[in-house]
């Protein structure tokens, strides 16, 4: 079945927001196995929306439609969503005492803008919000089913795959399967090529390609009599692209590198130390984001100044005026420093010219050194990354979570 | 002008990326004065890109088009914008004479598909990409301009900025200026109530408020005569937006808390050093993304486990032992230590709960304390902020940067 997504509200048609409801939205979807044909976003604008709404609702089976659900004058979802149906407005009362307790919990007081929360075009069924304000509602318009969530990501989330996905999921088609597999260290045209063939070999199949700075992740889609079916030829789809691939190819799954390295630290009940100049905490940051990283990770170092990388890698000065900061032998000191320092398994360094400063003809904007310590030895790996500050620091940290999956792991 | 934006491409209705484009056209075709009255995003499909075409040239005076200019047999857009216009796509020699030495120059082989991205609806005005193989056009379709550019967000914005901006801004409005100012610390709400009042008084002011979590940046946007009077409405109208926000307003501009507090150290050539432990490296990460970092970070500290606390922060084991790591004296002493052991100006210290485990009745998921050192002593401030891991880190961090500010600016 066809689906629309239609997001309401002037901040993004003014670019202050970025539409990851949509994406979001998407990709749930899809995966549920409808094809999403469009996403429409509309300014807070009574003829615009209500115009949408018929549109939409001509063109597709389903329609998700987000904000506008707001206390505020500009919030007019429900407004108009009567308007299209031709109907009034009614307060529901259910619905305005819950939003009341949800202010005495609280401890805030209800404004009286918020009781137009409760207001829903007659007939609608409401969605209760447990964790906002607003509730969600939807309605039938000609021969769509137009749901409505607030535009809030956590609230749009929780009412998308509690009430509307079990609402709809039937109209999806049941005839496909996906396995998505992170891989790091291949450009996306190279993973590309090395999958070349897979599709037209197999009928049904259809590769897809996320690039998401800097790891390329490999959707095996395949659509085949059923899903049982379809899930078996993915199974063995996903063996041929690991296998090609090789160990580019880590894992399955949510999460990407940062959860792999995570976990595979965990599993073997290995610990970390990180010591870190050009990335300045940005690989730190990556694997505590999640939760979890106290059982693996002991310590970091954000060594800015060559005088911490002293001070808290036992990095030797004379080492540092001999060789420059950004070079092999600091970042292989840096590694075994820190490993020695927090009494960790491994000591991960990173030392590089993120730029746009302080570049050199020997030592371009770019040049990174990566290093892993560990009982069995150090290994360095130079990196030339030439590119902007921001995706300097990201490849370089990701390389360098890389270079320790394959460290622990034993691969080369 | 109204304006709308139209994004072709299957990877967006799919979910497998967020439409930054439109944000980012938004952004700037709102500074430039347009109205942005819808995004349309529709997936490679011939009928439904016709379709959306005539209905967007139908409603607005200017439809900027991005995606679907590339090699593939999915790239449909030059063929249905000949489709819409009901004329012929005809090769450009120029075009293609480009596209050759773009490849020539890259040392790559051009493949026989990459002819088609010369192919262009006769009567198209072609747009040279000086910095990617597909050039972008625009042609006249009804009443309305229809721009066309690669969806590569840098070919997009080189080709916006340089030749679609310069050929539509005379039809923007030139009545208006805009000021934006940061703050921290007060909800949006309530940052709202102190501007009550404002717009009533003022016609031609629309006050916006984007909150870029933690973060509130306020909008002060007016509208007069032209262009000189608006800007001086605006800012005698930012001056009193300052007033009532107080020291919650921290300046206005671009970047932020982050940049605010790095220039402030910088103009006060101060240095600085960092011990986060529920924080991760999120506060590292946040002041090295930027360039410019070396001029006042010499270092910082990831005490994730206690013993890190002592090692690299000279936080007693038995002040852990006695209060427990998150505390106000163990933030006090790593603010100290690490000041101390990186002979810097101010130490920044971040202990808390940043859950989901880790709580207790006593210091329960996001409990944080904070804590700034310098030569005038250390002012510790304890933290209740119940939310999820990300929001807990995220707010702790712009809170220690908050402090900093504070300390820094002698402010309470």
């Amino acid at each position: 079945m066809d689906v629309a997504i239609l997001t309401i509200g002037t901040e993004l048609t003014r670019g202050e927001l970025v539409n990851t409801n949509a994406a979001w939205l998407s990709t749930r979807l899809t995966e549920l196995g409808f094809d999403v044909v469009e996403h429409a976003v509309v300014a807070d604008d009574k003829p615009k929306i209500v115009r949408a709404f018929h549109r939409l609702a001509s063109e597709v089976g389903v329609v998700i439609v987000t904000g506008g659900l707001g206390p505020t004058t500009d919030d007019l979802t429900a407004e108009c969503a009567a308007e299209a149906l031709g109907v009034a407005l009614v307060r529901d009362e259910d619905s305005l005492a819950r939003i009341r307790e949800r202010f005495v919990s609280l401890k805030r007081t209800m404004s009286v803008s918020n009781e137009k929360q409760a207001d829903f075009p007659a007939g609608a069924t409401v969605l209760v919000n447990p964790i906002g304000t607003a509730p969600g509602f939807f309605i039938t318009l000609g021969n769509a089913r137009l749901f409505f969530t607030p535009g809030v990501p956590r609230e749009m989330k929780k009412l998308f795959d509690e009430q509307i996905a079990p609402r709809i999921e039937s109209h999806a088609k049941r005839d496909s399967y996906q396995i998505r597999i992170g891989t790091f260290g291949l450009p996306e045209s190279v993973v590309g090529e090395r999958l070349a063939g897979l599709e037209e070999a197999n009928p049904g199949l259809v590769i897809g390609y996320r690039a998401h700075f800097p790891e390329v992740e490999v959707k095996v889609f395949v659509r085949a009599g059923d899903a049982a079916a379809a899930e078996s030829r993915a199974r063995s789809l996903a063996d041929e692209v690991t296998r090609r691939l090789g160990d580019h190819a880590y894992g399955e799954g949510d999460g990407g590198l940062v959860a792999h390295v995570s976990e595979l630290l965990v599993a073997k009940g290995l610990t970390l130390a990180l010591a870190e100049s050009c990335t300045g905490g940005l690989v730190g940051h990556l694997l505590t984001r999640p939760a979890g990283a106290s059982r693996f990770l002991l310590a970091g170092a954000i060594t800015y100044a060559n005088e911490a990388k002293t001070e808290f890698a036992n990095v030797p000065a004379e080492l540092i005026a001999a060789h420059g900061a950004v070079s092999e032998p600091v970042a292989r000191a840096m590694a075994e420093g820190i490993r020695a320092r927090a009494k960790a398994d491994f000591g991960v360094a990173i030392t590089g010219v993120a730029g746009p400063g302080g570049g050199s003809p020997e030592k371009p904007v770019g040049t990174v050194f990566l290093a892993v310590a560990s009982r069995s030895g150090t290994v360095v790996k130079p990196l030339l990354f030439v590119h902007d500050r921001p995706m300097i620091q990201t490849y370089a940290a990701y390389a360098a979570l890389d270079l320790l999956r394959r460290t622990v792991a034993g691969l080369p």
